[in-house]
């Protein structure tokens, strides 16, 4: 038994694998707003595994908050580049389940994602070219008995389970041209001034905003403006010592690299590790100092 | 290498398993009340893939209110059919242990359950034909040392893995004949009422209550009573439309499809995806708006 | 195909491995003050398994409070023993991401250990015969580009992976002679009192002190303190019905063998799943009710 090469999209990384692989193994990653307490997500999992019984199952979160679909396709969004190509993101928050709204896969260089047509997938296709994406209509990749209540189950996991398993996405329905998304977030570039919006604040209280991805170059840092499938020209160079973040009626100067550079408890604005502007107190929690919440307006003074 | 026929309990799906199969591949879930903080859930998947490496670990939940026995119950009820007949279901929710509570292992057609005998397998043993019951005494399937408090890492995991491994079930230990079983959820079936309970409060706030299954014919509901071995005469056929449920005090009328046939922030009774009666409110929280909790009072007049 | 001795630590269990392994299945272990609602923890197991794709992944914990490094150094001195030798644990608790503190790997004869060089790995190296410790430097081995903040990502991921897919530890980077430890748990030892503090407490309320190992003898308990190297004369033996625990201003007699030997509401002592001296209440909460921090003095007056 030979060791093939292994997949990735890392593939500039020294791969070892030592496991023999025939072909890549089923990868799927779950994203819902089902929390853990109710079993749910081990359903859609029992479902997956007696579709794929070989599929490897990753759960990027449970915990987005219900029905908050632009929160889910931020997560979303930071996790998914990291997985190999050949990976479906099976990503259900869903709060028009059972009304007309469509149910959907999309494919494109990156990976596979199911889920409702609701703009979850919005950052997906403002960064990735989109193949294909189809309408899950077709019943043999339904559970046989198809509720009304709970499509993650019934609908999206069977589909996940056999876009794993191999099969081509055109056979789980018919091409849908016109897949819902919502306008990507704030982020205006002028001479110098750059405004954007709080994205997400996370578990440490860091609150990520619009304003990426940034990308240093010595002691300057270039923003090539993220969620925009053209930023050729809006592209802008400044010192990163010398911006002032400007939000909640408070103003901070310089960018850094890392929360060690100033004291703890310290406010600091930095490029969190998306590549976006970051607020965080170091070893502290920002967005609860400054009540930012995801909207609140971020404006980066050059 | 040819690919033999994934196994599953969903049979009628079209499968198409890439992963070449020699026999299935072990399946262990985990319900148990432990919360996720501490690490113990981590040491009892330490201890079954110590003994069967290869084995798939499925979280139902470890978010069960501790101690409540009735709640795991519930929880396993709705997960476990979706999974494959091979699968070994490990509940650990046991306010007993190191007392002289038994620990056992059922198996039924729809798969192997391991835990203590509390009764938490109340609800599988109304659905399915339980074929054997053992006590788990046998120390070669336990670890050598058995601690006094912590079973699910030393009996309860290392018989789980076992089982998942292959070993007969009859290997565990002597037969039991008189498991443990709670009285099924109230549910009284007269002419004109139905009377049932409140089962679960889910994340969302949806209220699923013990009147189920409910299964749609046309504008109708048939109830099938759950949770009992025969319910033949006790069938009953009504118009969804016109039904009332009357809980906490309040009344509401009709039995729906799905949330979106309201508008949002309405409350309304719906068949939910387990085929019971659920009450909801559309972007909502149901058991918040109506302080309603398990074991109270819910009425359906036809 | 034949099927080979499973690998475990677990070795005088009855193994009944039906998976034909060629090479131990890697495994790899997650803990880290992450929580999951933000997709970082998915996001580490996509690098993860994008260079090994056949590898296991089990969560300890993610819900270290954010920063506590000591709570993360306990949590994994209770779970790591319980898993195979191959196994990597990776830790990300790591407040110095971005200053100079180093990445370090170990290697002992129980498992390799990843993570900053913070003393996260104090109760390990106290217990196990540190074989290597090595600074995570080669950038073979990380992410090709690294952030400033998600050390977890771009460089304790990708080193626990190639660690699990068989790359020798020395090929990571230069050895280091002095890691990070902070000093053990207090534990006294004295003719007849034995002081030691709080080192846990966990959800279900049970409070776990320093006090241990604790085993068994009949009715009487031997002491050999954990977390040292050589503890041989400082071995105590007591009978344990005489024994009282004192702390937060309360005594209460005795240290029982199970929560199953008192009263539900009672308080009582005990030798927990670790060994160590637990204090819990039957079916309640014994940390909220004493109020019983980490840190706090625990006496045990023999």
């Amino acid at each position: 038994m030979k060791c093939q090469p292994c997949q990735g999209s890392l593939t500039s990384l020294p791969l070892a694998c030592r496991i023999p692989l025939v072909e890549p193994i089923p990868l799927v990653t779950l994203t819902t707003d089902f929390g853990t307490a109710d079993g749910y997500v081990g359903t859609m999992k029992g479902v997956i595994l007696s579709i794929v019984p070989g599929a490897r199952l990753v759960d990027i979160s449970h915990e987005i908050a219900p029905q908050n679909v632009r929160q889910a396709a931020y997560v979303l969004y930071t996790a998914y580049p990291f997985f190999p190509p050949h990976t479906v993101h099976l990503v259900v928050v869903d709060p028009g389940v059972g009304s007309t709204r469509r149910s959907i896969s999309l494919r494109t260089p990156a990976g596979y994602f199911v889920g409702p047509d609701n703009g979850v997938f919005s950052y997906v296709m403002a960064r990735e070219p989109v193949e294909v994406v189809v309408e899950l209509s077709d019943p043999r990749y339904r559970l046989p008995q198809v509720s009304y209540t709970f499509h993650g189950r019934d609908v999206f996991a069977p589909a996940a389970a056999h876009l794993a398993a191999g099969v081509p996405i055109a056979a789980l329905g018919p091409p849908v041209r016109d897949p819902v998304t919502f306008p990507p977030p704030c982020l205006e570039v002028a001479s110098d001034v750059i405004t954007g919006e709080v994205l997400h604040a996370d578990r440490f209280g860091n609150v990520i905003t619009s304003i990426g991805q940034l990308v240093w170059s010595g002691d300057e840092l270039v923003l090539e403006p993220a969620f925009q499938e053209t930023g050729g020209e809006e592209q802008v160079r400044f010192k990163a010592g010398e911006a002032a973040v400007v939000m909640a009626g408070q103003e901070i100067t310089g960018v850094y690299r890392t929360y060690a550079e100033v004291e703890p408890g310290e406010t600091l604005a930095l490029v969190g590790s998306e590549g976006h502007l970051e607020i965080a107190v170091r070893e502290g929690n920002a967005a609860r100092r400054l009540g930012l919440h995801p909207g609140d307006a971020v404006v980066l003074r050059l």
